[in-house]
């Protein structure tokens, strides 16, 4: 009956699990949306080049446009001002015309000289004091991308950077995956808002600002049901009342407790698995649907909940939209401590960097969310193995896993 | 005269300068936002619990509340049952509690037995099968944090997690920098938004776009000029029209150009510096003031954009609101590549990690920004050093420096 004796389920047979049913059930109305507006999205189709990126050859300086075979005629009159913006005419023979970065060169031109590298005459000519390479600081006409080529595929998560790259593009609009809807619920009678008074025997809710925040960084629609109290026909009604949700996620109320009436209700309405995983913090992780609805429930506890969402219900929504990259960054750090004692749990620590180093908060209790506000991330110690210090460990920032 | 023998300004001096000049302009008003708006913004005032967290000592498991002293009188009557959010009535001598996690602790019991480690009797007592740590699985009173004690440091940046955490405390509101008020403009008559049709010379302007969300990010509120013509009272126009602004961000057109007509306003109406940096990509920048607001304008190509903006204008911007963290997380990785050639710059290079270690787009133009998109972050290659593959690089995410 020792609960740490029963066999608990591996990291990677969970996650698996996981990915399976979210592709099992992906979102596959695809939205276009404004790239102002599409940050955090995923990109539903490929973006296709619809032109030449850069469309014409132009210089990458301030500078001469030149015929590099002209340039034993030196010093050479300059025929031509080229702005960024405009439309040159053909480079007269002999001639030089001065340019500027970013503008196109002239027809006729095969390289640029910098202005700092000329010698401009009292006649207004010009002379280059070092030798020229044909070509030189030009950016060839499609040098990233050219029309028709995929330059993002689909499944991409379009950040800052991406959209940028969209823009340059051309592309006002992009087409991405609706938005998972996500019912988010916290079970317990001990819960009360921030804003309210405790009553004795209570304690305030940090689970629903934690996930909400998170779910919207993650491109998630989310509908905040709140507190739900342990009582099983108010359960009942609330995920009655649940409509064009494609994902109910609760935290709390899962375990093998007797006040456990979202566990009743999914076994009489739907399907129920609990498993006990072998990570610490968040053993328990409940599995299963509503009619038909995905619910995902997670432990309780702060430190928990944010560990098993981050590892496994972040990799799951984020499938369900689609995304390739699902995985966050990890480095190898050295360890600033050691860990003497193997476990039969992977654990997912709160760590700070100091010096390079991965330096544990003192106290590991999975009730404790304030671990995760000094650190800076999670370093993972895999089950049944031990560390000495300077030994390197693999860690996660929260950059990434917020993300 | 040549561009690459003037003296360079080293990363550090400018990063230095320009948080010094972030240090004498702070934001110092301070708003009370909701905990569910306040993503991203920075703690103006200590959060300081305001009560003991947890309130009173509670149970880490479901089981039994016992008083460890009654234990050679198993088996134990069970007196009462405490759920979560429950007030429990003192212990009776002699006998146990039915508890669940996180329901408080009755007065006089000191323990607790996980319930797979207990037996229950035909009659209802229990008997215990293994021995008991006295205090064993009890979280005790202000365990996360005492009341009065500072929970998070003004100058903290409010994630997911620190907002859970003041959600723990029970704080609906919280104290935090007004936003820095950025107006984001693009200087070049090459540009055109996406969605309008390129004419002969332009090109889509990407750095809007990539600035827009970014600043967004890092909390700041952007007024969007758009794109600002090379003509010079259409630029004395557009500045003049700004109100209520803190900082005034351009990208392009501060290069040493005869086009420079942001320069010249700048010039006549307030202070030009132009700084030659160290780096590359993103040698120009330009920083200064226009009628006292501050300007900082950047480089326009689109991967020297994305270079200065993240190791100089964020920084910078941050610390006006009075972050306290202002780096991005930096790791070492073994590189994937060898660089033979010590240049006078730092290269910021757009890289990914494979297999642990840091491989590179095969382009690094400074006009490219495809190879971010590409990219998982930048390493740095310090000037006049070389590397050889498999040695350490510094790497920055793009998951640090964009969030």
């Amino acid at each position: 009956m020792a609960g740490e004796s029963t066999v608990l389920m591996p990291m990677e047979q969970a996650l698996e699990a996981l990915l399976r049913q979210a592709e099992a059930a992906p979102i596959e109305d695809v939205e276009s949306v404004s790239i102002d507006d599409a940050v955090g999205r995923i990109l539903a189709e490929p973006l296709v080049a619809p032109l030449d990126l850069p469309p014409w050859p132009n210089s990458a300086m301030d500078g001469y446009a030149i015929r590099e075979a002209d340039l034993h005629a030196q010093p050479l009159r300059v025929s031509q001002k080229i702005f960024a913006g405009t439309q040159p005419e053909p480079l007269e023979p002999g001639s030089c015309a001065r340019i500027f970065t970013g503008a196109p060169m002239p027809e006729g031109a095969d390289s640029v000289e910098m202005q700092e590298n000329a010698e401009v005459l009292d006649d207004g000519r010009v002379r280059f004091v070092e030798s020229v390479r044909k070509g030189q600081h030009v950016r060839p006409q499609a040098g990233e991308a050219r029309a028709g080529e995929q330059v993002l595929a689909a499944g991409v998560r379009l950040g800052p950077i991406e959209l940028g790259l969209a823009a340059s593009l051309g592309m006002p609009r992009l087409k991405v995956s609706r938005k998972l809807r996500v019912a988010l619920l916290s079970t317990g009678d001990e819960l009360v808002e921030p804003g309210e008074t405790l009553q004795p025997g209570q304690i305030y809710n940090s689970n629903r600002v934690l996930l909400r925040h998170w779910l919207q960084r993650l491109g998630c629609d989310v509908t905040d049901v709140g507190i739900v109290p342990d009582d099983l026909s108010q359960v009942r009604q609330c995920l009655t009342d649940l409509h064009q949700v494609d994902l109910i996620l609760s935290t709390g109320g899962v375990s093998v407790g007797e006040a456990d009436y979202l566990g009743q209700v999914l076994r009489e309405e739907g399907e129920l698995r609990l498993w006990k995983l072998a990570i610490k913090p968040g053993k328990p992780l409940t599995c299963g649907n509503y009619r038909g609805v995905a619910v995902i429930g997670l432990p309780g506890n702060p430190a928990s909940t944010l560990v098993t969402f981050g590892l496994l219900a972040r990799p799951y929504l984020l499938r369900r939209m689609g995304a390739s990259e699902i995985e966050p960054l990890s480095f190898l750090v050295p360890a600033g401590f050691s860990w003497a004692k193997p476990g039969k749990r992977r654990e997912y620590l709160r760590a700070r960097l100091e010096a390079g180093r991965a330096v544990l908060y003192a106290n590991q209790s999975s009730s404790i969310l304030r671990s995760a506000a000094w650190a800076d991330g999670v370093v993972e110690v895999r089950e049944h193995s031990q560390l000495e210090e300077g030994e390197s460990v693999r860690f996660i920032s929260f950059a990434e896993l917020l993300g």
